[in-house]
């Protein structure tokens, strides 16, 4: 596929799977994985209202048909057919009239940003509310409003998915993207379009790893998923959280929690590789669902790959975060430097230099310049010199690359050679 | 107490000290800790001369109560009523007439300064001398001249003095400066003063760590000290030399010999958080007290706090060090800058988080906002999310505030209220 | 000596060997290493053609005597006698008469510097070949050339020298420079030539150390050393390979493999206390011999000394780096540093303050002015005071020299008076 059609295709992803409404539980979630189901099979997984997961316990299910707000007239003046960001998340159902004046409790607006509306939850405290644009509210008269939430909290399932990709080896790579949120381009349908992207392009071929996607509702799903795969843990060898990957901000990585993990030299390598501007920022414990997989009984090596960082962009949780932020380029972009991110995981080796003493004669195997004296020495060759002096043990492939400053990939081709040429052995 | 009347009061002390003649040891020392001991109760330790004190021997005491250089006319063109600079620290006796060119050799000036009287002492080696101005010399005629000084210097006792507020465990913080300069307001009444408004600050309160005020007789004073204390050393776990502390200079902290201590780390952290304009300067063997406590034999965790570092402005060890050089609301912003690094000592601690795989569930506890979706988390749920995530045994609170770059009063908020949720354990 | 008077004897060496047609083998080294011979004795070895050292095999002995390209009329358009970088070193003979086409596979020139002639070999690829400038290839007209290499290529030895300064121990430190280039002043003329200077500067004297002068062809002949001398090795404590050490770019230093080695340390110490700009570059495994020395079998304390870094100036490995590109006060500059840098090889001792408990009492040592409350401390009495205060057993007096950034002339002066009283014992 040519990349601008792949990049159309990951946006008409985002712009299909807009409009439903999402949440940590219900139908939302399910018409989400079952989308992304057409595009990579995934196992999805149901788990009853009530399980114990970690500190945590399964919420009820919510479920919502209609919501409005209508004026004396009858006239809806905020309306959840206009958008799913109207209704606080998990409102519980009311059918009232009250006076703007009561009503005025339940309302959410962004006063700084008059004409977005926010993104509002409640999901641990049973409650109800609308959010509107500061605009819609200054507009309401007074008077008697009629307040329709058609909703419903009930015992049911929180559901989650997994795709995975056998590899050579029982150790997982694991990628991770949060599924909750409702009509929110950015955070995170660009998320969930780029790791299918990355899934299909690992699809048919058999990895070094083993790689472990996974879409679940943040906070809850995550800490549902590790509960129930805590005998799983110890082959988590590298996770990257998505979210927010499709605008069209530089790339930030965010550091896993221990900060020198095999992740973040691979990631920092290849943002620093790429001449992409990028920024690289610490850990920290809030964002996005880094902040259980680093938790300090985990502390598993997943770092965060986002463009703009969390709560970095001003439309940020709130109506504005529409298709027209993500770009398809910028979901190409991301893509692209996860693909080389699991070329370097992949790729990356531990050898000894089996001739250490002094450097082993590259011109009789073929693998040198027969005529001295150029003052270039050819990347390649530097490449092998570098891989000969470094292979002690002590250094991987990417330790390499990243002493020599030279791209992982001449690295790997470097030490392909001197593998040939039986020079190197694997450790 | 106003603060401006607290200044206010620092300075009173500064004016009420300066007049007096002090030297390593003898009368001005004790007059001095006499009205220190008004404020603080003291314990008073006379040493007898000849005490043998680590490889040094408490010298002969010195006292003076006149001194004078007259002319022909008897008029007194250097005169030690006017300054007790005017005559060399441990000047022995002497009654003679002279030539101004037999005087010569001992005069001291300052020719870079000339409107400055240096300060100079000679305790190890007898000897009689004078400091004037240069402006003073340069007007002396040639002629004869009557040398007076009235000094004894005989078998006596060095002087140093002790207030201890007692802690909860024995283990102690010391804070130290030199009782042992004459009319120097800077350098050290100033440091005299704002330990000594510590010390009231923690007068009546029972702190966790001992508190030890040594007010001393720089070099041979500590050395003393140290000699006289060495079962008590290893329960000194913090400490601070103060000095210079009231000019308008900014804060300087000056590291501890290892660097790496609990009280760098602390003066380090107030001085970053608190906005103050401040250098932090690298262990050197020279200075003030600190060059024996951290000497490698102790190699104690005792930095120095200074405004001006030492021997940093023009008027330093001069007759340009007066009162008026000394700022009631510098001395105010150390005491308070002081008091902020006792309030980091004390409550430092080191938690385990209880509940480490995956975040505690903090709503449902009442820690954390029921409504979801704010883009401004505020700084007490960050507080609690660092606070759990880092307390795995190897961070203190200190070590949090300083990775999560959140004021340390926030953070031993946020362990209070984690505490009280049973999420965690003191170790 | 006066120093512009050395600086112009190292110049005509220089010269003197400038003309001399050097390659890996031959008597162009002998003839380089007879002229060595003349100021300091060297031990000169032969080592067999085909004789095994580590991966390499020493190849055929080389000798030309003449070689050129004459046109229809018999003129010589490119002449070995005009310059030797005419041949590519290791040029088979020949001797035939052929068209510029057949020939152009042969000619080797600098399009982007049009005016010099490349300097090429080939050492392990039987072949032949010219280099001329580009200018002079333009001008060839279409016909016929006669084509003669007068050389042979049989079997023979390859030629390296040693020259050893006995110490009191049997630790040596090796100076190391490449005597394999033919017309190339500044690589590496003037590295033999500084590297003899050094060598006549310790002549007559006992250093601690022993030091061994290497003279030997690049890469085949520091091969052929180490191949040779494996039990030696352990003795080798700290070396330096010398290459472009003439020309008036600022000294570079490329740090050892291992990079924190004594060695480096002296280096950078010197560099950074003499006041000359320069530049410190990490260790790479490309460049001139270090790369051998440094091959991670070895791992050896060997860092290079350079002005201009290796292949950074426009005429490296041209007809561009003649004499006139070597200044004498770079190259005396260059041995200046080295004699400073042999000078705290020497002096770095390891002591142990015998009073570290408090500083000791200097002044009743006749070590501390007796006159105090000077604000400028003299550097030996600061000097004292660091050597004391960092005298704990880990720290070498190079270590307090970095510490306190004083030169370390003035530390180990400082622990001579210190020794002097004993309070200090080496360890």
């Amino acid at each position: 596929m040519r990349s601008d059609e792949l990049g159309q295709e990951l946006h008409a992803l985002v712009e299909r799977l807009y409009p439903l409404c999402r949440s940590i539980t219900g139908d939302g979630v399910r018409s989400t994985l079952a989308i992304v189901d057409e595009l990579i099979p995934l196992t999805t997984h149901e788990v009853p209202t009530g399980t114990e997961v970690l500190d945590w316990t399964v919420p009820r299910e919510w479920n919502i048909r209609d919501a409005y707000i209508a004026d004396a007239r009858g006239r809806r003046v905020v309306d959840f057919q206009a958008s799913n960001l109207h209704v606080v998340g998990y409102s519980t159902p009311v059918d009232a009239t009250m006076s703007l004046d009561e009503l005025r409790g339940h309302l959410h607006t962004l006063p700084g940003q008059p004409d977005l509306i926010p993104y509002r939850t409640s999901y641990y405290r049973e409650d109800w509310g609308f959010c509107l644009t500061q605009r819609t509210l200054d507009e309401l008269q007074e008077g008697q409003y009629r307040v329709v939430i058609d909703s419903t909290l009930a015992d049911g399932h929180l559901t989650y998915a997994e795709h995975v990709v056998p590899g050579q080896v029982a150790d997982e790579v694991l990628i991770s993207c949060h599924v909750c949120h409702p009509s929110l381009a950015n955070d995170n349908l660009a998320g969930i379009a780029v790791a299918t992207a990355l899934a299909r392009r690992l699809a048919g071929t058999t990895p070094r790893y083993t790689y472990r996607f996974l879409f679940a509702p943040g906070t809850i799903g995550s800490i549902t998923w590790l509960a129930r795969n805590q005998e799983r843990i110890g082959l988590l060898k590298h996770g990257l959280v998505l979210a927010c990957v499709g605008d069209s901000g530089a790339l930030t990585y965010k550091s896993s929690r221990r900060g020198d993990t095999r992740i973040d030299q691979a990631v920092r390598h290849v943002l620093a590789t790429s001449g992409r501007p990028h920024r690289i920022v610490d850990f920290s414990p809030y964002g996005y669902d880094e902040r259980q997989f680093c938790s300090p009984g985990f502390d598993l090596a997943v770092g965060s790959l986002t463009r703009s960082p969390y709560a970095g962009y001003p439309e940020y949780h709130t109506s504005g975060d529409t298709p027209d932020l993500v770009k398809p380029e910028a979901m190409l972009d991301t893509l692209d430097t996860l693909t080389d991110v699991v070329g370097v995981l992949e790729g990356d080796r531990n050898y000894v230099n089996l001739s250490p003493f002094g450097e082993p004669q590259l011109g009789k195997r073929g693998l040198y310049d027969a005529l001295g004296g150029w003052t270039d020495t050819k990347q390649a060759q530097l490449a092998m010199l570098w891989v000969l002096n470094l292979s002690d043990g002590g250094h991987s492939l990417l330790d390499i690359a990243e002493r020599s400053g030279l791209p992982f990939t001449a690295v790997v081709a470097a030490s392909d050679a001197l593998l040939g040429a039986d020079l190197l052995k694997e450790i």
